[in-house]
């Protein structure tokens, strides 16, 4: 628990290379500006992958190496491998913690994960959101008061098609009229997956310090643990436990 | 609630027809057996369907009449065709039942509709089960008793490789020393799943008044009730509340 | 299932004999007004208890012969006597259904079955209310559609202090920019608990057919079966499974 | 999380008092068994506190400057005065972690915060335990293996009355044919609990390396977050999230 989590960022960065708008906001990429927010935590060594890099930067020894995958995908989920993907998947069943942020509900990996469509309602417009702890004892809150507000976001709104959260961190409250629970935490093999709704690419919601904070402590609780290996399929009797 | 609710079996159907000895304890086959189940129950209508009919008797118009898949499977599961799949998968999230019994905890449906490996430890031996109620007010278990004792059947043990599941109706004791979450009820979509552990193909399992009972309260527990049309998409500002 | 749910709705009934806004708003009690709700239901037979009867209406005769108690109170929680307290909470325990309302939330019997403060924000003012569904398959949600929108209610905001909800119904959207988890099922014992946010003495939100409908969903839902006697104390081993 | 976690045990402290037998197998009193099992935790730093010192030991201050409040009791559950008990439980509400182990299911304070009876079927005999994982990637069995195989404990039955737990993370399976579901995570307004099943006076459970791991482990689980200050009441609308 006191050694360093190992963190590596994965960014579609395709929006922020292709138009000026998302440029002007995310100049180092989204995953810059996450990278930016977690070097405050000392205890996260992190680093970054995106799509067009070899096997989107996620082959099996970096994998291997990563203690917490971060992922923001939008408009190109389809372009990201099966190979990929079910690398990601075995990891994060073995242990590996998966924080999965807005767009990247759509994302092939979170999709599987869950067994349902991910879908939701959404809006960019002219939303503000507020984010409304409703979990004031769970480790990924620690630091950020009673909500963060982000002036300006894309909306999502319910009905949510994940599967219920095994805890309920956030609950969004937008502006246009809308609820949406924004952070839900889950487990899937030996892996802990988070799910924060807020970071469309054309807000700066990534340079907020309250969502950094979440990140990065979202990012210390999804962190392995050395946990009993899993093992399965036939077994002999392990008979009484009394001897 | 009141009306009848359309229940289909689905039986791989292959283990009865290929060996006789299973043919002996399941001369019906396995739908066979838990359809005679199902007849004491009046709000049920029952009807079965099996791998080796075309399109594995799960065509769009019969999973369109019906309100709670059954599903037993084993060696074939990879022969169920994956459009198929789809098909259940899409009504399963619109609100469908579906009740997965002991080996299909392995087919592709479950497998999708978890997001894990469903993977476990097993044995056929000698082993008896009993299997324990720990939600004594949940509608599974009503008429059941404190415990289900089953003389022999296949072992199942932890660790099972599925979601915590959102509501834990049954665990059970192995003769031989192990413990399994046996009856695990979630949620995906508008849809209601009840996994239960019991019913290897070489045991009369499906013949005990006791399962028979859990597996048609289940199918009454999942039927869909007419909930929201789920909406997703783009979606307009609702605006205030008051007016 | 199919037999008759014996509902008894409990009004702490003070509001509505005192002041004659609230008796404008409901000249038969609220517990009148919630009855007539009920009587869209065949299956709901509905009575009503109030505070200022002898043993508040609540006699050990009249809780064996409820189903499914209703509870709404607000400013004489203190004064319901502690040994009809402890008469509901052994018949929750034992399998009767509790459906506590708005200020209920302050309740003796909802703090004990909680096992926390239950306390909240609030605000009386000019707030509407929309109840978004978010468990679209669940029972209590039948016929509803996709939130409910009250045009003016009392405002209850996070923190809410109660236990996280085994299952999660509604969430409410505030204009006042709160939200609130408003619709929250939990199970104590063999007894089902579902709390349901709206209903101040001031707005007639128990008027309101979706409301209504609500209600009696829920009624229907926290309905006990006939599950195992809960048995308890020094037992003897039961021995191997297998004969 | 790196900053110590003050843990205060605190054990009843009379059956090795009284009665020579359980003497020889914790000399230095349950407690004391405990305490040497954390010590090789670093992250912790632990006292002890016995029902028989004044107000228990626990006085305002010392639970001002507890973390992680360890609770063995068992023949004298009734003697810990109400005053205390609604002390522990404020400040379990505001954040303190509460471990609660074996007979302490029947404290005052596990029944209070829980909502129900906690009771359960017990024997005191000839059984061997054996606790199985089922949650492996849980910090709580971190460095656990399968499971922790007992000689000779108390048996624990179900059923358990206890709400259902939020995290599952043991299944015990016992000689004598039952199971337990003996290790149960939940919250309480910001504060974590563990109910853990083992530890009867009569046996050396306390010595067991795996046994003092966990109780280690649940310590630094169940450790205070900085999260937000809960507020409470009247409240003014926060407004639009968009400025």
């Amino acid at each position: 628990m006191n050694d360093t989590v190992r963190v590596t960022i994965w960014n579609e960065y395709r929006h922020e290379r292709e138009d000026e708008r998302y440029a002007a906001v995310y100049p180092m990429g989204i995953h810059g500006a996450i990278a930016e927010g977690l070097a405050a935590f000392p205890e996260l060594a992190t680093t970054a992958a995106t799509l067009d890099e070899p096997e989107h930067g996620l082959t099996e020894e970096r994998l291997a190496a990563t203690d917490v995958l971060i992922w923001w995908g939008h408009k190109a989920h389809a372009e990201v491998a099966d190979a990929v993907i079910d690398r990601v998947y075995r990891r994060v069943l073995d242990g590996m913690g998966l924080i999965v942020l807005h767009s990247g509900h759509f994302s092939k990996i979170f999709k599987r994960l869950m067994g349902t469509s991910c879908d939701l309602k959404w809006r960019v417009g002219a939303d503000g959101e507020r984010l409304w702890v409703v979990a004031p004892g769970h480790p990924i809150v620690e630091g950020i008061g009673e909500f963060i507000q982000l002036e300006a976001e894309e909306m999502y709104g319910e009905h949510f098609d994940v599967p219920p959260p095994e805890q309920l961190v956030f609950v969004s409250w937008f502006d246009g009229g809308e609820v949406f629970r924004s952070g839900c935490c889950y487990t899937r093999g030996a892996g802990k997956i988070f799910y924060f709704r807020p970071g469309h690419e054309s807000f700066p919601t990534f340079h907020n310090p309250k969502i950094r904070r979440v990140i990065g402590n979202a990012a210390k609780w999804a962190a392995p643990t050395s946990g009993p290996r899993r093992t399965f399929g036939r077994s002999e009797p392990v008979g009484p436990a009394a001897t």
